[in-house]
């Protein structure tokens, strides 16, 4: 099986990668990993650096003809607003022109997209199903609405073997990660491991949808092996989360790692975007086998183990 | 006022461009009206012939900065989904790139969506509202519904100011266009008209959504000239429609013209998409001015006035 990884350099993918490279990760024998990102990384596996925004790279990797195809690479939200030419180029136009080469291929490739809650947009206080109706506040969750209205289609099609995954808040992302406004949901982890200070955005109030790189990967690994039929029509699957506030996280992390040094100095755009999020309830993803973190001390292990 | 039509000779079109040429139809000026089709057609106005699908000639309509555009054009459903890659090239493709050109602009201008039912794919027996959940069957609906996003994005962020209408089948199309599945809905007006034999794909019993191409023009000026901050977040609007069965419009008909020589011979994928439509409520539409044929006898005087 040849099987291909975008944004091979980021967090999600190097935590993917690494799980890859353990025997039997997928059932079957990895005969090629292409990793594909601006620079060559250094895990193992055959790097083919180029930029998802030039067409001809993405034809390059798609004719290598992947079985399946994780589809990790976007530019995060934050940074995606500031720069809506780059968000547009990267989260909407690549993934359109990539599922379109890769359909061409006529292998009918199992492509794994990572897309994200951001689809969601504001939520009001009582408990959300998988069916919410999406109103992305942000161009980041409209383009990943797109694209997984894309895939289902193409799927629909035969043309691909599709699956769509809405991230939430994936921890703890290294510090120097830029560009996600929720950074810091995975600040807090370092900053309390570390016994430092920092002055933390939101309140402690703020309630948020958890899941640690962890147990995302063994939800991208799932999602590379289920039958796809159970998804159909729309082949989206909002993971199921840990759905706990700031300051849950926060005692959890002081029973672990002792005194903290975390003051809450609330920024209202930052609260309303990321720290205003109800319980989800999600029946039927973890019926099709999908995992979330079981509680905060359990979130923090999973979560460091990196 | 600078005006722009794509998709200048189609049906919708030739009615919308007759409308606009009567004074005031916009309650304003109309310095240019910009026509855009493959070909020139015979309408007075700007003719710019060129391909959607050619990036260039999208820069070039853009770059003419209207200030109002009424976006018609499109490949329809069938035909897409024969010929999946011009249904992308000109469904999905061109309106992304025909966006992103007018809003560089700088202008913010106005831009009327043509989207479709066709999002909304298969649907129960029971009423549908306007907030129904979307599950495309076609690319051709999966592609609107994707331009839909896109077109509130844009406008959230103040690059535009679109509306999204979503159109029920429209009468009666001339007997010659093809592509479309819903066909027979124009098909049984002419030959009840002309009394002259129709092997009809669907039974009298099938229920469909109806719009007469009069009643569309005026919801189209309306959506040009309306407060589109009511429709927010989503600006999109599900036009009211009159729903009547196939047997109710032949009754009608059969008053108006008298004997009919129609059959019904139905089939069965034709039927199912666009034979099993249920009530719609659309009191959100109604209430922000959009109209509907009031019944059927009314459906056919505006349907046959072309």
């Amino acid at each position: 099986m040849k099987v291909l990884v975008t944004g091979a350099n980021g967090f999600v993918a190097q935590g993917l990668v690494a799980a890859l490279a353990r025997p039997g990760a997928l059932g079957t024998q990895i005969e090629e990993l292409i990793l594909a990102d601006l620079s060559a990384g250094t895990a193992a596996g055959h790097w083919i650096p180029g930029d998802l925004a030039d067409p001809a790279y993405l034809a390059a990797l798609a004719a290598l003809a992947p079985d399946l195809v994780f589809h990790l690479a976007s530019i995060p939200g934050s940074l995606a607003e500031q720069r809506p030419h780059l968000g547009r180029a990267i989260n909407l136009n690549a993934p359109q022109a990539l599922f379109a080469a890769l359909a061409a291929q006529g292998n009918r490739a199992r492509v794994v997209f990572a897309s994200s809650i951001a689809v969601l947009g504001a939520l009001g206080p009582g408990p959300v199903s998988e069916d919410a109706v999406p109103a992305p506040d942000l161009s980041y969750g409209a383009h990943k609405w797109m694209t997984e209205i894309l895939l289902a289609d193409l799927t629909r099609r035969n043309e691909l073997d599709g699956i769509s995954l809405r991230l939430p808040g994936i921890v703890a992302r290294p510090p120097a990660e830029t560009g996600h406004g929720s950074a810091f949901m995975s600040q807090i982890f370092h900053r309390a491991a570390a016994r430092e200070a920092y002055a933390c955005p939101v309140s402690a109030q703020a309630t948020c949808w958890w899941m640690s790189r962890q147990v995302l990967v063994a939800n991208l690994l799932h999602a590379a092996t289920m039958d796809g039929a159970a998804l159909a029509p729309s082949r989206m699957v909002q993971l199921p989360v840990l759905h706990a506030s700031v300051g849950d996280i926060l005692a959890a992390l002081a029973e672990r790692f002792g005194a903290q040094f975390i003051t809450h100095t609330p920024d209202p755009r930052i609260e309303a975007l990321f720290g205003r999020l109800p319980p989800l309830h999600t029946p039927r993803a973890l019926a099709a086998g999908f995992l979330r973190d079981s509680d905060a001390h359990s979130l923090i292990e999973n979560a460091l183990n990196f």
